[in-house]
């Protein structure tokens, strides 16, 4: 009871062109901490108040995109329980032992019916967040929040077909609530849909797109609005490429901005947002009001949001 | 799985020496929504983004403080099950039939160790948040967040002895986390416990006290520390008399303020804090660090703040 | 000396084709106080932090646009001083007796190089900003601030040929320091210059146009950047037209949102900028950074943008 | 006109028991830039957005408090018309050649009624904020901005006696206006004056004392109430004592904190508080509102506040 089975994202593998290119903007400009480089030439990121080892892994490669994302669930039994309700579910497990990911117990493995490849763990080495946990403090030393003051790893938005079977899973199996939903307003056809294991609107979306495994982008969570603000001005003092401007989305109410990394890959940087139970009425969006339920500040639907994926 | 149980403190029910001054209180200076007078001359109120019925219950009486809180649990199953276990625990539960309590469902009570009188319940009738739930928009008509802006009801603090095994209770029974603890330096015996069954830092706690049943605070969930600021303001014109000023807490590192009702009941503003997960390592802090642990923008321990209950 | 001649923009007199709609977007929804309906249907409206009577006049008329802008200065004797100085720069100057203009002392007016009808005077009637002063607080009532939460008329941007003479008579006979200027990075030829005659960084700008007159914006100054969010946030809910969401100026640092009145009349509302002084060197921005120097969270310039006016 | 005469506070030399100390404090805390050690081992700091040289000096000396405080005035020939009005008033004045103090021009000094040693220059070296003149940009390389995030030296409040004859020459000889004033309620006697000549509530203020020369605090101003906040939890990590933490003053309506350097020497940060104009009016507080006059948000009276002084 209280928060269990699966807790949050904890990591999500992308695909990068230039992997130079890439930790500029990751480790520079956006100031995650890099913690590790790896087999392949894979580089490890974390968020400064996050526990774990890192939640971002970054891989060169001829195309952008995403390898894989990866929930921790609650402990190990959690893994011996959902792997066979996962396979009556109708998705095949791949089971990866302890250590295959670095400083990761073993992994169920699964294709979701959109195309995208998911993962439970339930260890990963903590390396704290410098704080200690003895009289630890509020603020950690200069240097530690840095870049665009990402506090931690959020969730990520997927793009590909079957959202309603992906949906169906996470609301069977894993017990997620849909938290919102975007649907078309004549068909009533799912178009989005917004899922959430914890008090957070949403820990995971899915976007419909005729293409499988599609990104649509990864998200960090910034303190405050005035954060947000921050990161905008980075953003534009270094030139990163924007997708939407400081805006608030009609879908969580965050307040967000949505930008791509070197390679392509969107990412966003957001605060705020409502406080999601499981008793909280799932909300409808319908593509009569595309503008407010995207961007909530000035109503107006972006082409460019919706079909640029990698 | 995900968010199960008990879900949230749902209701807090106190005790206030004149109505009409709580009432300017509650309702003209907080900006909590007054929903329904009801028995007994009791007045309800809920804050703007809730969607139940009602959170805040004030009843006029002789003597200031609480006269019990309630969690919402996830379902009617959840109390079936919860019952039992916590007559095992050892706690008498007095069982409550549906609309006893004015729009809930039935409700199970018991004594907690620590003398304070605790509810759970599965439902609650939901009245919304004003933006309803099919193209909801992100803001309620002005007029609606008002007053200091409260968001939500969000934990209460509660003194008394025994609170270890209040502890072992919520982490036993209920499945919270001990997410935070302040012990003394050198017995190491808990002087405050935090317990969470989300990812607030907090969604009870409890500080150690000679006499039972004791009330520290209720405190109210805002939207940012801009609002805080606000309510500062709000709380120097009405010349409310202040506890603690705008600082932070060491333990859930919340931007904070606490302040007296008419009845020298101790309610709190506050906004942020960290994320809490099942596997965030608990927080110790120590005596030695008493005023770091309370309020970290200035690390003085307030007498005040530790001995004043109702 | 200290703050003489030339203190601020006073009064901006716009057109608007729907004196209802116009009511209702700069009453109800911006939250600027009206106070008083006057000759010819007009409608004057005060910010609650200024103390004088009125600093928005509006008229019903067939084009949108602005009638006039007026700078309070000093004294009456900084009026007669500046007569002749202005008729010696070369322009004709009406003099315009007390009270003709409501609640005013006697103006003078002439007409720019730009063609903008320019108005000064010395006295205008003051009604406060309702907290007295007298042990005066530092919080209105609950219902003052409102809407978009404007506390002052800020500045206005004017859109005309001969650019570079208007300068050089805010420079020469007002004694304004050129903040800002931006230029074509080829011909040098100045297409913006920002004006200031006080520690803001502009009081007055004015933008090349072909054609005379033109009208690009009224600002009006917010506390903060979280009221800017906010501001987006009503601007979203109504519906109000947004010309540029969330940005910050390269040009003074503001934090800024643009969008247009129902008569399609653009207003700004924003915070924040740098603090200047005569002694800060002009800062000059040119067009191969035109996107910076307007919109410096994407660096995109916008076409409309540079080209509506009214 | 516009803005002419004196300025701002340029400059404010301390006297520090300790220079190490002191370095760790203004440099590494506060996060000012170190520009200079020069003679006698006096080290000077600049705050990130100021055009000029530096603005704080530090003298190890064996009693804190302060050396001098220096305006900047517009120009040369204001130094030449100043220098007879002050004697006129009563005050020797010293001429200090150029180059005595470094990278200045001549100064004026003179002995306040007070018995502050005061000067006034016209010119010092400019080095620049980083960013430049062309296409500046609005925000400097990381690092520049640090520590509290100072963006410039504000103002002083200083203590003495006859502090109404110092206003008088502030009013008369400098033309600040009397922004703001305490009285005793029963006397009328001027216990404290805010003096202004811009559109600060103030530039510099006096407060009663019995002995002269005695120094209250230095302020810095900060961008946002969100950086107070930020620099409130920087306090508390580094155990800087606090005099008075996040609050809201009524006279300024400034967010502030006080805090103390290693010697002893108060400083505050704050951000905010209204627009001031020659045109606005005095505002008075009396004693009998003492404690809504220094900290709104309470409306409680420090005393060290008003006793201790360097």
């Amino acid at each position: 009871m209280a928060l269990r089975g699966l807790l949050r994202l904890g990591e999500v593998a992308i695909r990068v062109l230039d992997m130079a290119a890439a930790r500029e903007h990751y480790g520079r400009r956006l100031g995650l901490h890099e913690v590790m480089q790896g087999e392949g030439g894979r580089v490890y990121y974390k968020a400064w108040d996050e526990h774990d080892h890192h939640c971002l892994v970054l891989r060169e490669a001829d195309s952008a995109g995403m390898d894989y994302f990866a929930f921790k669930v609650y402990d190990d039994a959690t893994l011996t329980e959902l792997a066979p309700k996962i396979e009556a579910f109708g998705l095949k497990v791949e089971h990866i032992a302890a250590g295959v990911y670095p400083y990761s117990g073993r992994r169920l493995q699964f294709r979701l019916p959109s195309g995208h490849l998911m993962q439970l763990y339930a260890h990963k080495e903590q390396i704290g967040n410098t704080l200690g946990t003895r009289n630890p403090g509020v603020m950690p030393d200069e240097g530690v929040i840095r870049g665009f003051r990402i506090n931690r790893l959020d969730h990520c938005l997927l793009g590909g077909p079957n959202i309603d079977q992906n949906a169906r899973l996470f609301r069977e199996v894993f017990e997620f609530d849909l938290s919102e939903r975007l649907i078309d307003v004549d068909s009533e056809a799912s178009l989005a849909l917004f899922l959430s294991c914890s008090t957070k609107p949403h820990d995971v979306a899915f976007v419909l797109q005729p293409e499988e495994a599609r990104f649509h982008h990864v998200s960090f969570l910034l303190e405050s609005t005035y954060d947000v603000i921050h990161a905008a001005d980075l953003i534009g003092k270094y030139r990163i490429p924007v997708d939407v401007g400081p805006n608030r989305h009609g879908v969580t109410r965050g307040a967000t901005i949505y930008f791509f990394d070197p390679s392509g890959n969107r990412n966003e940087v957001f605060s705020g947002g409502y406080v999601h139970y499981p008793d909280t009425p799932t909300l409808t969006w319908d593509t009569s009001e595309l503008g407010a339920a995207t961007f909530a500040q000035d109503n107006i639907p972006r082409e460019s949001f919706l079909t640029v994926l990698t």
